[in-house]
């Protein structure tokens, strides 16, 4: 079942980018909630395409339909079918990739694991189906609305915000189109996206994401690691390279008397460099991690690569794409996110 | 079921460092494989206490004993019982951690999440458990024969091996303690785990893992993305704080011009920033990924802490821990890795 | 995970009878299937109300949209997503049934494990649920097209058919409305189902169904017995008391030296007490078994009740409901059925 | 994992009759019990071989070992390694077997799918397995020691005990070897199996089980309904061929106006043909089924087969074997009944 994310709250997801709708069910939602519809869809919003100038033109309104398991304005338990139609594309614009493989694509891999692919759009591998996940985590974070779950953008290409998390205002994030809440850094980032986007190129970046207010206990020892979930759930996302948590790659130069997290007498400790996670159980402490994302994989400059007969061909990029993915990644981190913790929430019960 | 691991090959395992036995049971195993009981030793062998003179000096035997699921030398199909008997240590040694939270260790939130905990040796939290894993992977290992799977040291601390993995002779791996296949590296690694463990603290590192002569299709799309399946393998092994795979972090920083992997005609790429990876699903290439592990929580220092009661106290090491992880979490690796890959390669057919 | 069936090729299902609409999504199914759409209509067309004046008078043409995972008129491997549309009936039909708890119904136990029920029409406690599972069942039987699949009215109330069902002419089974293959049992079947329906009364059945051309094989030992599965299939299945496979109820009062089903030299047996199933897996022999349906639990007469606030009140039915569920649950039993073996036809692979 | 139960307590397991020891892992078991081993070790005494006249005279004293997950006398919340060591017999016993496909035992059926199979003593499809889930059951039992579960013989071949269960005292459960409450009956069935043990044959029946105290809510709707896994569980168990529960396989003659439960002001109902569940959900009445077991495939006489080769052979039961599997059956049945119900307690919570 490799459509289904999560063991009690689960999202199972269909849909190709140029296909009538993209869609889902939510399984193991509990019932009584007061859904906000509203805030569903601003989350949507954060995510669309078009949203802003350095990110693909494409428009998408991205309007979330219900089709069950809500009932006079509340979940009833029973399992919530949701449904976002495509705002159809003309599959000509596609003709050009139906035999070749983009570089970097899953065009190649589709082919030779399943000896078809609907070419159009990139099909099922499309990050379109990210907008599915963006459903599935805002009705999460309605579930776990006590749990305060924030994303920014933390890098672009070499640009990196150096603040701790720490010191951020996290409501300056959605104050800038690049979401990083640092004012200054935020327009370095925009400027070298706009520089990369006149090149027909792309670049990479970082998110990172704070999770607060989190009740100790969650997470399971063993294989369900809280910390091994939500790095499977980022690993899902289109384009991601890497995830550490805590103290992550730079933990590994430290030695313990450096590490260690030492307790307070309430319980909570004087660092965090467990990012909040210890033998897989949450202290209580934030959980932070950090998300590393590839440049897109398609450029508006000629590639060579082949043709599905094996041929060398020339291809060019079409369409409108993103140059750098990271802002609208920043909203599908947290929706992973909020989907991994309400699991966890409604397991620890 | 946080003790399984797998969805048609699994991996299902019980067992706390001071208790009689620790094991599992897999199952899904095929029927008609030949098993090699001497390999899967030998693999027990690279993880087992004692073994060099920079890991912990306990002694354990580390001896599997198979008790079902094998007749006549072959698998049967059913499922494979195992056990590893605990050559039983004086819980007295941990009666100085009974009461005591042990900074950046597990007792902390086994404790609140459960109410109570085997606090002897770290009870199930205990890296002992990752013994169960090695059988698994070598069992693993013996049903995808023709897949390569090499893992080494690539730093620990601040010490770095540079050389890039295409140049290494992975039969250099076993010929050092501590694992790092270029001879040079591995001595200055080896003093500083000496000096480190002399200091009576610990270091951190990384493991690189390799894997070659893989099938083109592996993997799925959506959520069981290979890359992400092994990212949670390896993110469940204890004190892992980072994975990256592919390009990984770095790979965040570059542009897409350079960072895409054109096609050759045969379907090979002339780069591989994709680490063998497309779209979740194996393009034949190498896979190639990276594991950060923090620094080992226990040290032979004084550390402050706090007791089950709330009251400041002062906690000091004892026992015979390992100043690294990493040359010991070599195998650990490689078995997970081999735990990943049997079950696509399973779900493939 | 309550609204998903199978293990491989999954469906996961969405809808109250009174939403907008219902729908599920297929997960699993492999590429390159030819998918025959008007055969899955027809299996549709089977199931729904209206179809013939002993079954519910409701209108609902029943018509399948597929969203996804199928391209070019083939499968691509990826999840099937599909809709039916409700025909909404007005909401005020089910005012009565608001406060009240119909007897032998499940709105007793939704309202006290959920706080709360979509009343209307049952929610999603309706057969209509079944739908969906038609459609899942149309799929999988394209999927494993060379099994044979033959469910059939075998009771109403009292009146049986006598007939083995070796000596059934399975192409007779739709030539009457009442699913019964033997043209004079049906005929009784029929008249008596009109006599009830008079009464303002309902009756319940059987449905036997036979499974042939199998290969040897199929079934998992231990906890997936094929016949488990297929019992829980369908135990799943609305107004569903009982299930019994080859011999049954009737093989608990034989001897065993009567029982046992002696082997041919080609691997075929004299007799077929099992059932077509050994240590839960296939011998080759036809699969048979038979299902038992209570009647109808909505009667058009004056039933005592209680309300909500646990005072004793009088309820009457309403609307078009069906006097004997039997002749519309044969296509039920056979896409659960169908649903069953190809999860396990693609698990032997 | 075909040898797993559950989904949130599960059980999974190892071993065939004649290897080292059967046993295996429980996880999901709540931390904090205090568990009764002498309780554990009393059903397991119930299910044992060579306890009476009437079962198989084969002496294993079924001691069962825990191995992990209880720490002074408690549950940890730890996955808990269980190992029943066996009493190995002499492998030569089974030398006649080898290469003969018994009649209606799962030689065939293996030897098909695997293309090799331990053929002493059934290997992993004797019924030997069982002692593995009493063990899980009795585990179970405490957790849900509120539940009442009393399973008995209610039919041996042709005798049939008449009383309703509402008259039964399940105390006298206990007092006779054949496990049936009417003392009369009871006589009956044990003549009966000793003259069906001297013709060297054997002979199938009924368990009847009731469950009583159980909460309002348990279950789930669609394909977690209460009885279709109570229903799976009960076909899992080695021979059984048929489940009913609640009006059964009787409740598809009768008429709604005779079926339907009219409910009382304090939500029971005045009858309880339902069998405690209503749409998948318990009501908080009685749950009871009924089980049916096929006769003991292994007789004393001389039976046709064929061999491996395919040629007739002449085959003749050798050991020790029951006459009748139903006195042994009842506290199986009661450990899968613990097994689905513990399991829907948790997912409850």
């Amino acid at each position: 079942m490799s459509n289904t994310f999560g063991k009690i709250f689960t999202l199972t997801t269909f849909g190709e980018s140029h296909g009538e709708a993209i869609g889902g069910i939510i399984d193991g939602c509990p019932a009584g909630i007061e859904l906000d519809l509203n805030a569903i869809q601003s989350e949507m919003d954060r995510r669309k395409p078009g949203q802003s100038k350095i990110v693909t033109q494409r428009k998408e309104p991205d309007e979330v339909q219900f089709l069950s398991g809500i009932f006079e304005g509340k979940t009833t338990g029973m399992s919530i079918g949701f449904m976002i139609k495509n705002v159809q594309q003309r599959s000509n614009d596609y003709s050009h990739i139906k035999d070749a493989y983009r570089p970097s694509h899953a065009d190649f891999t589709y082919d030779k694991k399943y000896g078809t692919r609907d070419y159009r759009g990139g099909g099922r591998a499309s990050a379109r189906e990210t907008a599915n996940w963006v459903v599935g985590g805002a009705v999460a974070k309605q579930v776990i609305s006590t749990i305060k779950i924030n994303a920014f953008t933390s890098s672009v290409g070499s640009i990196f915000m150096e603040k701790p998390y720490q010191e951020i205002d996290f409501s300056a994030i959605e104050s800038n189109i690049v979401r990083c809440p640092d004012k200054e850094t935020a327009q370095k980032m925009i400027a070298y996206i706009n520089e990369i986007k006149t090149q027909g190129d792309t670049v990479g970046g970082t998110v990172t994401c704070v999770i607060q207010n989190i009740p100790v206990g969650l997470g399971e020892p063993i294989f369900d690691k809280l910390h091994a979930q939500l790095g499977k759930a980022m690993l899902s996302i289109n384009a991601v390279k890497g995830f550490e948590y805590g103290s992550g790659f730079c933990g590994a130069k430290m030695k313990g008397s450096e590490h260690n997290d030492i307790l307070n007498e309430d319980g909570t400790t004087k660092t965090n460099l467990s990012g909040g996670i210890q033998g897989g159980i949450t202290n209580g402490m934030d959980i932070y991690f950090r998300v590393a994302f590839k440049p897109v994989a398609t450029i508006m400059q000629v590639q060579q690569t082949i043709n599905t007969e094996g041929d060398s061909v020339e291809i060019h990029g079409k369409g409108r794409h993103d140059p750098c993915v990271v802002p609208r990644a920043v909203p599908i981190v947290e929706a992973m996110a909020a989907l991994v913790l309400v699991d966890f929430m409604l397991l620890n019960k």
